[in-house]
Protein backbone atom coordinates (compact mmCIF):
# COMPACT_ATOMS: atom_id res chain seq x y z
CA UNK A 1 0.00 0.00 0.00
CA UNK A 2 1.21 3.62 -0.56
CA UNK A 3 1.43 5.64 2.14
CA UNK A 4 0.88 8.68 -0.42
CA UNK A 5 -2.90 8.35 -0.40
CA UNK A 6 -5.45 6.64 2.42
CA UNK A 7 -8.93 5.16 1.34
CA UNK A 8 -11.30 6.93 4.27
CA UNK A 9 -15.13 7.07 4.26
CA UNK A 10 -16.52 10.34 4.06
CA UNK A 11 -20.48 11.82 3.76
CA UNK A 12 -20.78 13.79 0.68
CA UNK A 13 -23.80 16.04 0.44
CA UNK A 14 -25.52 17.64 -2.78
CA UNK A 15 -28.12 20.23 -1.84
CA UNK A 16 -29.24 19.78 -5.75
CA UNK A 17 -30.72 16.60 -5.39
CA UNK A 18 -32.43 14.03 -3.62
CA UNK A 19 -31.77 12.25 -1.81
CA UNK A 20 -28.78 14.20 -1.22
CA UNK A 21 -26.33 12.38 1.33
CA UNK A 22 -24.86 9.50 0.92
CA UNK A 23 -21.28 7.63 2.37
CA UNK A 24 -18.71 6.78 0.14
CA UNK A 25 -15.29 5.88 0.07
CA UNK A 26 -12.85 8.33 -0.72
CA UNK A 27 -9.26 9.15 -1.27
CA UNK A 28 -7.15 11.53 1.13
CA UNK A 29 -3.79 12.91 0.34
CA UNK A 30 -1.39 11.54 3.42
CA UNK A 31 0.09 13.99 5.29
CA UNK A 32 2.84 13.57 8.47
CA UNK A 33 5.68 15.16 9.62
CA UNK A 34 9.28 14.49 8.49
CA UNK A 35 11.98 15.79 11.10
CA UNK A 36 14.93 16.22 9.20
CA UNK A 37 18.34 15.22 11.75
CA UNK A 38 22.32 16.31 11.06
CA UNK A 39 24.32 13.67 12.71
CA UNK A 40 21.32 13.34 15.37
CA UNK A 41 20.94 16.92 15.49
CA UNK A 42 17.44 18.24 15.05
CA UNK A 43 17.43 20.59 12.29
CA UNK A 44 13.74 21.21 10.94
CA UNK A 45 10.17 19.65 10.69
CA UNK A 46 8.09 19.64 7.95
CA UNK A 47 4.42 18.71 6.71
CA UNK A 48 5.26 16.49 4.33
CA UNK A 49 3.66 13.03 1.83
CA UNK A 50 5.31 10.29 2.91
CA UNK A 51 7.77 9.70 0.21
CA UNK A 52 10.95 10.28 -1.34
CA UNK A 53 11.57 11.37 2.08
CA UNK A 54 15.82 11.46 1.49
CA UNK A 55 15.23 13.62 -1.79
CA UNK A 56 12.81 15.60 0.64
CA UNK A 57 16.20 15.69 2.90
CA UNK A 58 18.64 16.65 0.19
CA UNK A 59 17.00 19.00 -1.35
CA UNK A 60 15.93 21.00 1.56
CA UNK A 61 19.63 20.83 2.36
CA UNK A 62 20.43 22.27 -0.76
CA UNK A 63 17.86 25.03 -0.83
CA UNK A 64 19.56 25.83 2.43
CA UNK A 65 22.55 26.21 1.42
CA UNK A 66 24.08 23.33 3.44
CA UNK A 67 25.28 20.94 0.63
CA UNK A 68 25.64 21.45 -3.64
CA UNK A 69 26.43 18.46 -4.49
CA UNK A 70 25.76 14.28 -3.72
CA UNK A 71 29.24 13.35 -2.18
CA UNK A 72 28.66 16.60 0.42
CA UNK A 73 26.00 13.37 2.29
CA UNK A 74 28.16 10.64 3.24
CA UNK A 75 25.26 8.76 5.01
CA UNK A 76 21.48 9.71 4.84
CA UNK A 77 18.76 7.28 6.53
CA UNK A 78 15.01 7.02 6.93
CA UNK A 79 14.77 6.36 10.71
CA UNK A 80 12.29 6.75 13.54
CA UNK A 81 14.59 7.88 15.93
CA UNK A 82 13.95 5.82 19.69
CA UNK A 83 10.20 5.04 18.89
CA UNK A 84 8.64 1.80 18.01
CA UNK A 85 7.03 1.25 15.94
CA UNK A 86 9.32 2.60 13.26
CA UNK A 87 7.09 5.50 11.85
CA UNK A 88 9.96 6.19 9.20
CA UNK A 89 9.13 9.65 9.70
CA UNK A 90 12.93 11.16 10.32
CA UNK A 91 15.64 11.57 7.53
CA UNK A 92 18.97 11.39 9.71
CA UNK A 93 21.45 12.85 7.23
CA UNK A 94 25.77 12.34 8.19
CA UNK A 95 28.32 15.19 6.15
CA UNK A 96 31.23 14.79 4.40
CA UNK A 97 33.97 16.34 7.44
CA UNK A 98 34.68 18.99 5.32
CA UNK A 99 31.50 20.40 5.10
CA UNK A 100 30.44 22.93 7.55
CA UNK A 101 27.34 22.21 9.77
CA UNK A 102 24.63 23.91 9.25
CA UNK A 103 23.95 27.09 11.33
CA UNK A 104 20.57 27.06 13.57
CA UNK A 105 19.34 30.00 15.22
CA UNK A 106 16.10 30.42 17.65
CA UNK A 107 13.99 31.81 14.55
CA UNK A 108 15.23 28.96 12.28
CA UNK A 109 15.42 31.41 9.85
CA UNK A 110 18.68 31.19 7.21
CA UNK A 111 18.33 34.28 5.16
CA UNK A 112 17.94 37.27 7.98
CA UNK A 113 19.34 37.89 11.06
CA UNK A 114 17.66 39.56 14.19
CA UNK A 115 19.64 42.28 14.34
CA UNK A 116 18.54 43.88 10.67
CA UNK A 117 15.44 44.78 10.27
CA UNK A 118 13.41 42.27 7.92
CA UNK A 119 12.89 43.86 4.51
CA UNK A 120 12.76 41.74 1.06
CA UNK A 121 15.89 42.99 0.28
CA UNK A 122 17.93 41.82 3.08
CA UNK A 123 16.29 38.18 2.23
CA UNK A 124 17.36 38.87 -1.70
CA UNK A 125 20.95 39.92 0.09
CA UNK A 126 21.19 36.68 1.77
CA UNK A 127 19.89 34.26 -0.62
CA UNK A 128 22.54 35.89 -3.20
CA UNK A 129 25.26 35.41 -0.71
CA UNK A 130 24.17 31.39 -0.60
CA UNK A 131 23.77 30.53 -4.07
CA UNK A 132 27.04 28.48 -5.59
CA UNK A 133 25.88 29.38 -8.83
CA UNK A 134 24.61 31.88 -11.45
CA UNK A 135 22.00 31.27 -13.86
CA UNK A 136 22.19 34.83 -15.21
CA UNK A 137 24.14 33.79 -17.81
CA UNK A 138 22.44 30.41 -18.94
CA UNK A 139 21.78 30.84 -22.52
CA UNK A 140 18.31 28.64 -22.09
CA UNK A 141 16.23 29.61 -25.27
CA UNK A 142 12.85 27.84 -25.13
CA UNK A 143 9.66 28.54 -27.19
CA UNK A 144 6.36 29.63 -25.89
CA UNK A 145 4.46 26.82 -27.62
CA UNK A 146 6.77 24.20 -25.30
CA UNK A 147 6.39 26.22 -22.31
CA UNK A 148 2.36 26.25 -23.09
CA UNK A 149 2.79 22.05 -23.31
CA UNK A 150 3.83 21.66 -19.66
CA UNK A 151 0.99 22.22 -17.66
CA UNK A 152 -1.07 19.49 -19.75
CA UNK A 153 2.09 16.66 -19.74
CA UNK A 154 2.48 17.73 -15.41
CA UNK A 155 -0.65 17.51 -15.47
CA UNK A 156 -1.27 13.60 -16.73
CA UNK A 157 1.91 12.48 -14.66
CA UNK A 158 0.01 13.19 -11.30
CA UNK A 159 -1.25 9.83 -10.48
CA UNK A 160 -1.66 11.14 -6.71
CA UNK A 161 -3.68 14.39 -7.34
CA UNK A 162 -6.23 12.08 -9.77
CA UNK A 163 -7.15 10.12 -6.52
CA UNK A 164 -7.12 13.12 -4.18
CA UNK A 165 -7.15 16.30 -5.69
CA UNK A 166 -4.89 17.31 -2.68
CA UNK A 167 -1.46 17.71 -4.03
CA UNK A 168 0.69 20.26 -5.49
CA UNK A 169 3.16 18.65 -8.20
CA UNK A 170 6.12 20.11 -9.20
CA UNK A 171 8.09 18.88 -12.05
CA UNK A 172 11.44 19.22 -13.44
CA UNK A 173 11.62 19.73 -17.90
CA UNK A 174 14.01 19.85 -20.68
CA UNK A 175 14.81 22.71 -23.12
CA UNK A 176 12.45 20.39 -25.26
CA UNK A 177 9.62 19.93 -23.19
CA UNK A 178 10.43 16.54 -21.90
CA UNK A 179 9.27 15.70 -18.36
CA UNK A 180 12.40 14.45 -16.23
CA UNK A 181 11.27 13.96 -12.49
CA UNK A 182 7.73 14.62 -10.94
CA UNK A 183 7.23 14.52 -7.66
CA UNK A 184 3.42 15.82 -5.13
CA UNK A 185 3.29 16.59 -2.05
CA UNK A 186 0.45 18.52 0.66
CA UNK A 187 3.52 21.25 0.84
CA UNK A 188 4.72 22.91 -2.36
CA UNK A 189 7.78 23.58 -1.34
CA UNK A 190 8.56 19.77 0.01
CA UNK A 191 7.22 18.85 -3.56
CA UNK A 192 10.29 20.68 -4.95
CA UNK A 193 12.98 19.83 -2.20
CA UNK A 194 11.99 15.93 -3.60
CA UNK A 195 12.73 17.27 -7.37
CA UNK A 196 15.69 19.06 -6.67
CA UNK A 197 16.95 16.24 -4.30
CA UNK A 198 16.55 13.80 -7.00
CA UNK A 199 18.29 16.34 -9.05
CA UNK A 200 21.24 16.60 -6.70
CA UNK A 201 21.44 12.81 -6.08
CA UNK A 202 21.63 11.81 -10.15
CA UNK A 203 24.39 14.37 -10.61
CA UNK A 204 22.60 17.17 -12.44
CA UNK A 205 23.21 20.55 -10.58
CA UNK A 206 23.56 22.61 -11.28
CA UNK A 207 20.13 22.17 -13.42
CA UNK A 208 21.64 24.73 -15.97
CA UNK A 209 19.43 24.94 -19.36
CA UNK A 210 16.35 23.17 -17.74
CA UNK A 211 12.83 24.59 -16.38
CA UNK A 212 10.98 24.31 -12.81
CA UNK A 213 7.11 23.91 -13.17
CA UNK A 214 5.05 24.01 -10.05
CA UNK A 215 1.14 23.43 -10.36
CA UNK A 216 0.38 26.44 -7.63
CA UNK A 217 1.51 29.84 -7.03
CA UNK A 218 4.94 30.77 -7.16
CA UNK A 219 6.37 32.27 -3.58
CA UNK A 220 9.26 33.58 -2.83
CA UNK A 221 10.59 30.27 -1.15
CA UNK A 222 10.52 28.40 -4.29
CA UNK A 223 12.07 30.78 -6.41
CA UNK A 224 15.20 30.84 -3.64
CA UNK A 225 14.94 26.98 -4.24
CA UNK A 226 14.93 27.02 -8.04
CA UNK A 227 17.49 29.85 -7.98
CA UNK A 228 20.16 27.50 -5.27
CA UNK A 229 19.20 24.41 -7.82
CA UNK A 230 20.90 26.84 -10.60
CA UNK A 231 17.46 26.80 -12.54
CA UNK A 232 17.35 29.48 -14.61
CA UNK A 233 13.60 29.13 -15.02
CA UNK A 234 10.60 28.92 -12.57
CA UNK A 235 7.21 28.42 -14.20
CA UNK A 236 4.56 28.59 -12.13
CA UNK A 237 0.47 27.96 -13.16
CA UNK A 238 -0.68 30.14 -10.98
CA UNK A 239 0.23 33.87 -9.76
CA UNK A 240 4.20 35.18 -8.44
CA UNK A 241 4.15 37.16 -5.56
CA UNK A 242 6.34 40.55 -5.78
CA UNK A 243 9.40 39.35 -3.56
CA UNK A 244 9.49 35.98 -5.72
CA UNK A 245 9.57 38.73 -9.10
CA UNK A 246 12.07 40.30 -7.51
CA UNK A 247 14.36 37.42 -6.42
CA UNK A 248 14.00 36.04 -10.45
CA UNK A 249 15.12 39.89 -11.72
CA UNK A 250 17.99 40.02 -9.29
CA UNK A 251 18.92 36.62 -9.67
CA UNK A 252 18.91 36.93 -13.23
CA UNK A 253 16.02 33.88 -13.87
CA UNK A 254 13.11 33.56 -15.60
CA UNK A 255 9.60 33.73 -14.14
CA UNK A 256 6.76 32.65 -16.42
CA UNK A 257 3.26 32.74 -13.82
CA UNK A 258 -0.27 31.79 -15.29
CA UNK A 259 1.49 29.62 -17.58
CA UNK A 260 -2.29 28.00 -18.74
CA UNK A 261 -2.11 26.78 -22.30
CA UNK A 262 -2.09 29.13 -24.80
CA UNK A 263 -1.37 32.01 -22.62
CA UNK A 264 1.27 32.85 -19.67
CA UNK A 265 2.75 36.34 -18.65
CA UNK A 266 5.96 36.69 -18.16
CA UNK A 267 7.30 38.30 -14.86
CA UNK A 268 10.92 38.46 -15.02
CA UNK A 269 13.95 37.02 -17.76
CA UNK A 270 11.49 37.69 -20.84
CA UNK A 271 14.51 36.73 -23.12
CA UNK A 272 14.26 33.39 -22.89
CA UNK A 273 10.90 32.87 -24.01
CA UNK A 274 10.74 32.95 -28.06
CA UNK A 275 7.54 33.34 -29.92
CA UNK B 1 -1.22 53.26 -1.77
CA UNK B 2 -2.06 49.65 -0.62
CA UNK B 3 0.74 47.44 0.13
CA UNK B 4 -1.06 44.23 -0.25
CA UNK B 5 -1.35 44.63 -4.19
CA UNK B 6 1.89 45.96 -6.11
CA UNK B 7 1.69 47.22 -9.89
CA UNK B 8 4.47 45.86 -12.59
CA UNK B 9 4.95 45.48 -16.05
CA UNK B 10 4.36 42.27 -17.44
CA UNK B 11 4.97 40.14 -20.91
CA UNK B 12 1.69 38.54 -21.92
CA UNK B 13 1.94 35.24 -24.43
CA UNK B 14 -0.87 33.83 -26.14
CA UNK B 15 0.91 31.71 -28.59
CA UNK B 16 -3.28 30.86 -30.19
CA UNK B 17 -3.15 34.51 -31.63
CA UNK B 18 -1.42 37.16 -33.44
CA UNK B 19 0.48 39.43 -32.59
CA UNK B 20 1.36 36.72 -29.42
CA UNK B 21 3.04 39.33 -27.51
CA UNK B 22 2.58 42.16 -25.36
CA UNK B 23 3.22 44.26 -22.65
CA UNK B 24 0.96 45.10 -19.99
CA UNK B 25 0.78 46.16 -16.42
CA UNK B 26 -0.21 44.02 -13.98
CA UNK B 27 -1.46 43.54 -10.30
CA UNK B 28 0.82 41.40 -8.09
CA UNK B 29 0.01 39.67 -4.85
CA UNK B 30 2.65 41.46 -2.25
CA UNK B 31 4.84 39.43 -0.39
CA UNK B 32 7.64 40.41 2.65
CA UNK B 33 8.57 38.76 5.28
CA UNK B 34 7.47 39.75 9.06
CA UNK B 35 9.84 39.24 11.94
CA UNK B 36 7.58 38.06 15.30
CA UNK B 37 9.25 38.83 18.78
CA UNK B 38 8.26 39.08 22.28
CA UNK B 39 10.10 41.30 24.31
CA UNK B 40 12.70 41.96 21.37
CA UNK B 41 13.41 38.32 21.33
CA UNK B 42 12.96 36.66 18.02
CA UNK B 43 10.78 34.06 17.56
CA UNK B 44 9.40 33.49 13.68
CA UNK B 45 9.99 35.04 11.02
CA UNK B 46 6.92 34.51 8.54
CA UNK B 47 6.49 35.50 4.13
CA UNK B 48 3.41 37.61 4.36
CA UNK B 49 1.15 39.90 2.79
CA UNK B 50 1.29 43.20 4.84
CA UNK B 51 -1.38 44.28 6.23
CA UNK B 52 -3.35 43.24 9.64
CA UNK B 53 0.51 42.70 11.08
CA UNK B 54 -0.31 42.49 14.96
CA UNK B 55 -3.54 40.22 14.43
CA UNK B 56 -1.47 38.20 12.41
CA UNK B 57 1.08 38.04 14.86
CA UNK B 58 -1.80 37.58 17.40
CA UNK B 59 -3.25 34.92 15.86
CA UNK B 60 0.37 33.32 15.60
CA UNK B 61 0.86 33.05 19.14
CA UNK B 62 -2.87 32.17 19.72
CA UNK B 63 -2.24 28.74 17.53
CA UNK B 64 0.92 28.03 19.28
CA UNK B 65 -0.56 28.20 22.43
CA UNK B 66 1.55 31.18 23.88
CA UNK B 67 -2.13 33.56 24.55
CA UNK B 68 -5.40 33.22 25.04
CA UNK B 69 -6.86 36.28 25.57
CA UNK B 70 -6.45 40.20 24.44
CA UNK B 71 -5.27 40.93 27.97
CA UNK B 72 -2.75 38.59 27.96
CA UNK B 73 -0.79 41.12 25.43
CA UNK B 74 0.58 43.97 27.10
CA UNK B 75 1.17 46.17 23.82
CA UNK B 76 2.17 44.97 20.20
CA UNK B 77 3.94 47.39 18.18
CA UNK B 78 4.41 47.22 14.50
CA UNK B 79 8.38 48.93 14.05
CA UNK B 80 11.50 47.98 12.28
CA UNK B 81 14.18 46.82 14.44
CA UNK B 82 17.16 49.02 14.30
CA UNK B 83 17.33 49.88 10.44
CA UNK B 84 15.67 52.86 8.15
CA UNK B 85 13.95 53.36 6.48
CA UNK B 86 11.24 51.62 8.31
CA UNK B 87 9.88 48.58 6.89
CA UNK B 88 7.28 47.41 9.02
CA UNK B 89 8.02 44.42 8.88
CA UNK B 90 8.64 43.75 12.90
CA UNK B 91 6.06 42.83 15.46
CA UNK B 92 7.66 43.48 18.67
CA UNK B 93 5.06 42.14 21.50
CA UNK B 94 5.19 42.21 25.29
CA UNK B 95 3.51 39.71 27.33
CA UNK B 96 1.11 40.48 30.51
CA UNK B 97 4.15 39.72 33.33
CA UNK B 98 1.47 36.60 34.66
CA UNK B 99 1.76 35.25 31.21
CA UNK B 100 5.17 32.09 30.67
CA UNK B 101 6.84 33.24 27.22
CA UNK B 102 7.18 30.78 24.22
CA UNK B 103 9.40 28.08 24.62
CA UNK B 104 11.92 28.42 21.35
CA UNK B 105 13.89 25.15 20.24
CA UNK B 106 15.98 25.12 17.48
CA UNK B 107 13.66 23.14 14.84
CA UNK B 108 11.16 25.77 15.69
CA UNK B 109 8.73 23.14 15.99
CA UNK B 110 6.42 23.53 19.30
CA UNK B 111 4.79 20.01 18.98
CA UNK B 112 7.07 17.49 18.95
CA UNK B 113 10.05 16.77 20.47
CA UNK B 114 13.28 15.27 19.53
CA UNK B 115 14.04 13.12 21.85
CA UNK B 116 10.72 11.07 20.65
CA UNK B 117 9.85 9.51 17.46
CA UNK B 118 8.12 12.13 15.24
CA UNK B 119 4.59 10.44 14.24
CA UNK B 120 1.60 12.20 13.27
CA UNK B 121 0.06 10.75 16.61
CA UNK B 122 2.38 12.72 18.72
CA UNK B 123 1.72 15.57 16.97
CA UNK B 124 -2.03 15.38 18.02
CA UNK B 125 -1.73 14.83 21.43
CA UNK B 126 0.38 17.94 21.67
CA UNK B 127 -2.28 19.91 20.09
CA UNK B 128 -4.69 18.30 22.90
CA UNK B 129 -1.94 19.54 25.65
CA UNK B 130 -2.09 23.03 23.99
CA UNK B 131 -5.78 23.49 23.59
CA UNK B 132 -7.76 25.57 25.87
CA UNK B 133 -10.98 24.91 24.36
CA UNK B 134 -13.17 21.67 24.33
CA UNK B 135 -14.74 21.88 20.94
CA UNK B 136 -16.38 18.66 20.76
CA UNK B 137 -19.63 19.30 22.40
CA UNK B 138 -20.08 22.81 20.78
CA UNK B 139 -24.32 22.22 19.82
CA UNK B 140 -23.91 24.35 16.57
CA UNK B 141 -25.93 22.81 13.59
CA UNK B 142 -25.89 24.23 10.65
CA UNK B 143 -28.08 23.47 7.46
CA UNK B 144 -26.18 22.26 4.62
CA UNK B 145 -27.20 24.81 2.15
CA UNK B 146 -25.78 27.75 4.23
CA UNK B 147 -22.46 25.77 4.01
CA UNK B 148 -23.31 25.53 0.41
CA UNK B 149 -23.84 29.54 -0.15
CA UNK B 150 -20.63 30.65 1.72
CA UNK B 151 -17.57 30.04 -0.82
CA UNK B 152 -19.76 32.38 -2.71
CA UNK B 153 -19.89 34.80 -0.06
CA UNK B 154 -15.60 34.65 0.39
CA UNK B 155 -15.03 35.01 -3.00
CA UNK B 156 -17.59 37.93 -3.95
CA UNK B 157 -15.26 39.54 -0.69
CA UNK B 158 -11.68 39.29 -1.75
CA UNK B 159 -10.67 41.95 -3.02
CA UNK B 160 -7.02 41.60 -3.56
CA UNK B 161 -7.46 38.08 -4.99
CA UNK B 162 -9.83 40.35 -8.02
CA UNK B 163 -6.78 42.08 -8.83
CA UNK B 164 -3.95 39.65 -8.19
CA UNK B 165 -5.12 36.05 -8.77
CA UNK B 166 -2.62 35.46 -6.12
CA UNK B 167 -4.16 35.65 -2.56
CA UNK B 168 -5.47 32.53 -0.45
CA UNK B 169 -8.22 34.03 1.99
CA UNK B 170 -9.78 33.28 5.19
CA UNK B 171 -13.09 33.97 6.65
CA UNK B 172 -15.51 33.87 10.02
CA UNK B 173 -18.95 33.15 9.36
CA UNK B 174 -21.64 32.76 11.79
CA UNK B 175 -23.76 29.69 11.79
CA UNK B 176 -26.59 32.11 9.70
CA UNK B 177 -24.18 32.08 7.09
CA UNK B 178 -23.07 35.60 7.83
CA UNK B 179 -19.42 36.79 7.02
CA UNK B 180 -17.90 38.59 9.83
CA UNK B 181 -14.39 38.95 8.80
CA UNK B 182 -12.33 38.07 5.63
CA UNK B 183 -8.39 38.57 5.48
CA UNK B 184 -6.21 37.52 2.49
CA UNK B 185 -2.54 36.91 2.09
CA UNK B 186 -0.29 34.94 0.25
CA UNK B 187 0.14 32.56 2.90
CA UNK B 188 -2.71 30.42 3.61
CA UNK B 189 -1.32 29.85 7.28
CA UNK B 190 -1.46 33.67 7.62
CA UNK B 191 -4.84 34.74 6.55
CA UNK B 192 -5.65 32.24 9.45
CA UNK B 193 -3.72 34.00 12.26
CA UNK B 194 -4.91 37.41 11.11
CA UNK B 195 -8.59 36.55 11.14
CA UNK B 196 -7.58 34.71 14.74
CA UNK B 197 -6.05 37.30 16.08
CA UNK B 198 -9.12 39.99 14.93
CA UNK B 199 -11.49 37.36 16.49
CA UNK B 200 -9.09 37.67 19.95
CA UNK B 201 -8.67 41.51 19.73
CA UNK B 202 -12.25 41.74 19.81
CA UNK B 203 -12.57 39.60 22.83
CA UNK B 204 -14.50 36.43 20.74
CA UNK B 205 -12.93 33.59 21.66
CA UNK B 206 -13.70 30.80 21.75
CA UNK B 207 -15.34 30.93 18.61
CA UNK B 208 -18.05 28.55 20.01
CA UNK B 209 -21.09 28.18 17.25
CA UNK B 210 -18.55 29.94 14.09
CA UNK B 211 -17.01 28.19 10.81
CA UNK B 212 -13.88 29.24 9.44
CA UNK B 213 -13.74 28.69 5.47
CA UNK B 214 -10.37 28.66 4.08
CA UNK B 215 -9.91 28.50 -0.01
CA UNK B 216 -8.05 26.36 -0.59
CA UNK B 217 -7.09 23.23 1.20
CA UNK B 218 -7.44 22.09 4.60
CA UNK B 219 -3.94 20.86 6.44
CA UNK B 220 -3.01 19.70 9.65
CA UNK B 221 -1.62 23.28 10.82
CA UNK B 222 -4.80 25.25 9.72
CA UNK B 223 -7.25 22.78 11.33
CA UNK B 224 -5.08 23.43 14.72
CA UNK B 225 -5.24 26.72 14.46
CA UNK B 226 -9.07 26.43 14.26
CA UNK B 227 -8.85 23.87 17.36
CA UNK B 228 -6.72 26.45 19.46
CA UNK B 229 -9.31 29.62 18.56
CA UNK B 230 -12.08 27.18 19.39
CA UNK B 231 -13.78 26.90 16.22
CA UNK B 232 -15.96 23.53 15.93
CA UNK B 233 -16.28 23.90 12.18
CA UNK B 234 -13.46 23.88 9.93
CA UNK B 235 -14.62 24.02 5.98
CA UNK B 236 -12.38 24.33 2.54
CA UNK B 237 -12.93 24.96 -0.64
CA UNK B 238 -10.87 22.13 -1.46
CA UNK B 239 -9.08 18.55 -0.43
CA UNK B 240 -8.18 18.06 3.32
CA UNK B 241 -4.95 16.04 4.48
CA UNK B 242 -5.09 13.00 6.19
CA UNK B 243 -3.47 14.24 9.39
CA UNK B 244 -6.33 17.37 9.60
CA UNK B 245 -8.82 14.35 8.97
CA UNK B 246 -7.36 12.79 12.31
CA UNK B 247 -6.90 15.64 14.14
CA UNK B 248 -10.40 17.29 13.54
CA UNK B 249 -11.90 13.30 14.53
CA UNK B 250 -9.75 13.59 17.70
CA UNK B 251 -10.64 16.99 18.52
CA UNK B 252 -14.52 16.90 18.24
CA UNK B 253 -14.29 19.20 14.85
CA UNK B 254 -16.42 19.22 12.42
CA UNK B 255 -14.02 18.98 8.70
CA UNK B 256 -15.59 19.79 5.88
CA UNK B 257 -13.99 19.79 1.94
CA UNK B 258 -14.39 20.04 -1.66
CA UNK B 259 -17.16 22.75 -0.52
CA UNK B 260 -18.29 23.81 -4.02
CA UNK B 261 -22.02 24.83 -4.00
CA UNK B 262 -24.19 22.62 -4.59
CA UNK B 263 -21.53 19.89 -2.85
CA UNK B 264 -19.34 19.29 -0.16
CA UNK B 265 -17.95 16.24 1.52
CA UNK B 266 -17.99 15.94 5.52
CA UNK B 267 -14.74 13.82 6.92
CA UNK B 268 -15.45 14.33 10.16
CA UNK B 269 -18.07 15.46 12.87
CA UNK B 270 -21.12 14.82 9.87
CA UNK B 271 -23.54 15.59 12.95
CA UNK B 272 -23.74 18.89 12.66
CA UNK B 273 -24.49 19.66 9.25
CA UNK B 274 -28.17 19.32 8.44
CA UNK B 275 -29.82 18.36 5.06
Amino acid sequence: MSRSTTRRTVVSIDVSSSPGIRSRQDHLAAEEPLEIRVRKKPLAVTMRTPGHDIDLAMGFLLSEGVIGVASDVTTAQLCAGTDTPNTYNVVDVVLDPNVPPPVTDPTRNFYTTSSCGVCGKASIDAVRTRSRFDVSTDPLEIPARTLAAMPARLRAAQRAFDRTGGLHAAGLFTADGDLLVLREDVGRHNAVDKVLGWALREGRLPLAGHVLLVSGRASFELTQKAWMAGLPMLAAVSAPSTLAVELAEESGMTLVGFLREPKMNIYAGAHRVTV
